[in-house]
């Protein structure tokens, strides 16, 4: 089964991108060769996708959303292009012009390496009025401004399999989060509910109406693929960050790292993935075992005994091997090989509806949860100076260039320019992209150390929490 | 139906003990006071318990093992009457002779002050010899003294609804974990596996066997009730914690606090019971919702929007209620009063087989786990000194003492001693005992600073690091 699994995978991506450095889409490392990979220069025809139903529209909808920037890069179409170049992978950030984004806050992004044929990493800042409900009891209030309220945002979305999910979720998840916050203008203390946890509720609740949103434009072909989420909300003094998925967003405040989200992947959700396997068995289709084995077993081993785990363990023990044991893990792999049913490497985010086992009709979205991790930040416990940022990146960024050596780069760039000096956050996230992405040099893109840089795209926020203009 | 469940509730432990101050076992705080509650000097007939069947047989067995306590206490007749005391409430620990528990362990108890007859907790402090077994490859080794290990191991076991779930998993909880080891001589390194992943793994599923054994002996009416379990293994120059339920145990290193347990509550594991309920609604038998609320429903609120919590959220958010979310809550209450279907405190342990909502045939055992989480200390990554401990209570401790008061008691009763002085570990049970009791006093048993000692069964080991005899 494990060749059908994989071609049932290349499948899934077939016809674009090269094999991914760290494919949270489908992992093409052990596929069969028959779809090339296409190099950077290959031509533009945007890939057909899987889960996108007839491939016509989703063309459409791809050649479209795919070459479609954040808009705060304000692209010339000369500069879109440029942006979507594999070759040269130019690092792009708003023009330094007197309109900067809130905060001052840094941005930098950067196309993969040939990957997949665009950017699928999409972005979005942006501050946010919530005017009021009416009231719970049913009576009717006259909204006006002074009942609204107003809050920072900044997303990252990090699209596989295609741009659509990712490109749908940079549009619209901050509305979603308007619409779940016009609630709090009916809170009244009760029991055990703070103001903040309303503020979780609501955005988890905003995740959730937005992959449900996904879910039903699908049929309309709009929607293709999935992405992660990476989401900051900043309202009364408190940071929220809400993460989807295996981007990452940490702290620096006086050189100390803060770490405020954590990544879903089929190894740290091992447990919950095969909890529902094991009390869901239909969603395994015949076609997988919840059980956990260091390697995978043979039918001659039938009888034996073998080391395994479940979904209640996190050591290991033996069993005696059964017939059922011979089926496909539903978790396998290790580090970024690590995959759910031989397909996906991200446990959570939003969209997935059409993914599947191919040669099979198993979905795989039961598997994937869209709600986030929401952690708090109260911003007000302490006094900030201009040095002190939040960061946040995609994988890209990650995959190469660890919490610490953030930390160093933001002591490095902050420390060259003047602290009152706005465009030092975009520097910064300038530095953290290339510092990522390296150049090109010996057959890759390669960092000083010579090990490769990442060839994913890489999106990176910096975030000021003292600098001139925050939080105003 | 919320007297409904009560009034089940009160049928649950009828017939026996006073109101529990933080009772585990079902909660009678608002239960109908048909049945008085027994006085500590009231008679000795042991209550009869649900969950034990026809009641002659569990009586005989309740009668037996309530009045056995840990062999290592070396107890006359006379010292277990007095141990059984609750007017006295005397502390009980191993004789000062020169036979002691190994590595000097310090161990002290109290019976409660009237909750339930007899005391509920038990103890084991033991170390193991495991042979190794057949080789995996089925060629059957012959086995030698040369090819086996040893373990330390002690157990604290907290009953509840009866005491015999406690004594039973004290007298076979390390043979278990022995049987489990003996596949540990047939270890050869593997992917991802580590020695110490088999010596949890083998921890993990000692816990399911001692549970799963308890499952079948109350068919003879062998077992009643249910119990907490927090255990230590010392193995190989390493310190495993495995605790289910809400007993807890903490190093005390340098004066530094090292939490090496958490506690298993409706509350802290209400997501994992939430998504039960959700994926199984068979098992909330029309009665309760999987749903949380801040409050209890009024019919009359139907179609109006409600704060609610699913097994998805860590906030709160609005929902238009309908007429399932009239149902009791699967959890609810808080703090020490929260409740799984209005009846268990605790949500992780061994036995409660037979436990159920009254008036009722639904059983609550799905809801429970029997794994606990294990937790590694190193021994070896640090110079232990004779005032390093390893603390281990059960509930009765810790309800009135925090970690730092516990950390502060260690600090003035060893410098007290001799660092030399094998008793000054015991006397550091005995204070952590006394401290946590109080003296009777203004209608109750109360601590210096006037405020309600604990009323329940309290037991306690303090395990040195660095002691004289530790790990020889």
């Amino acid at each position: 089964m494990l060749n059908r699994v994989r071609s049932a995978v290349a499948h899934l991506v077939s016809s674009g991108g090269a094999p991914p450095p760290r494919p949270k889409s489908p992992d093409l490392s052990n596929a069969p060769s028959a779809q090339p990979a296409v190099p950077p220069e290959a031509p533009r025809s945007p890939p057909a996708r899987a889960g996108s139903g007839s491939s016509a529209p989703a063309k459409t909808v791809e050649a479209r959303a795919s070459f479609s920037r954040p808009t705060f890069l304000q692209l010339s179409p000369g500069g879109l292009r440029r942006a979507d170049d594999h070759a040269g992978r130019a690092v792009q950030s708003p023009p330094d012009t007197g309109r900067r984004l809130p905060w001052s806050t840094g941005y930098a992004e950067v196309i993969n390496a040939g990957k997949s044929r665009h950017n699928e990493d999409q972005a979005c800042c942006e501050v946010v009025y919530v005017e009021g409900r009416r009231s719970v009891s049913g009576v009717p209030r006259e909204p006006s401004r002074g009942q609204g309220l107003c809050f920072y945002y900044w997303g990252l979305f990090d699209g596989h399999a295609g741009g659509g999910a990712a490109e749908m979720a940079s549009r619209l998840l901050h509305r979603h989060i308007r619409e779940q916050l016009k609630d709090l203008s009916c809170w009244s203390s009760q029991k055990e509910v703070t103001h903040e946890s309303l503020v979780v509720g609501a955005i988890e609740n905003a995740f959730q109406f937005m992959d449900e949103q996904m879910a039903q434009e699908r049929r309309g072909h709009q929607v293709e693929g999935g992405c992660c989420a990476l989401v900051v909300v900043y309202l009364l003094g408190k940071v929220y960050v809400a993460n989807a998925g295996d981007s990452r967003a940490i702290i620096v405040r006086n050189g100390e790292i803060i770490p405020m989200s954590r990544e879903f992947t089929p190894e740290t959700e091992r447990q919950r993935l095969q909890l529902l396997g094991f009390l869901k068995p239909e969603l395994l289709g015949g076609e997988f075992t919840h059980l956990e084995f260091p390697r995978r077993i043979q039918p001659k081993e039938l009888g034996q005994r073998m080391l395994y785990r479940d979904q209640n363990m996190t050591g290991w023990a033996y069993k005696k091997i059964e017939l059922e044991d011979l089926r496909f893990p539903l978790v396998c792999g290790e580090g970024k090989k690590a995959r759910v049913m031989a397909t996906i490497g991200v446990t959570r985010g939003l969209g997935d509806h059409n993914l599947k086992v191919c040669s099979s009709t198993l979905p795989i979205k039961p598997f994937l949860s869209c709600f986030p991790e929401v952690r708090v930040y109260d911003l007000t416990q302490y006094e900030h100076c201009p040095d002190d940022v939040l960061v946040l990146g995609t994988d890209g960024l990650w995959d190469v260039t660890s919490d610490c050596e953030v930390a160093a780069t933001v002591d490095r760039v902050l420390s060259a320019y003047e602290p009152n000096d706005p465009s030092r956050y975009t520097a910064l996230a300038q530095a953290l992209v290339l510092g990522a992405r390296g150049t090109p040099r010996d057959r890759g893109w390669r960092l000083p150390n010579n090990k490769l840089g990442s060839g994913d795209d890489i999106s990176v926020f910096v975030i000021p929490l003292g600098g001139p203009g925050s939080y105003s």
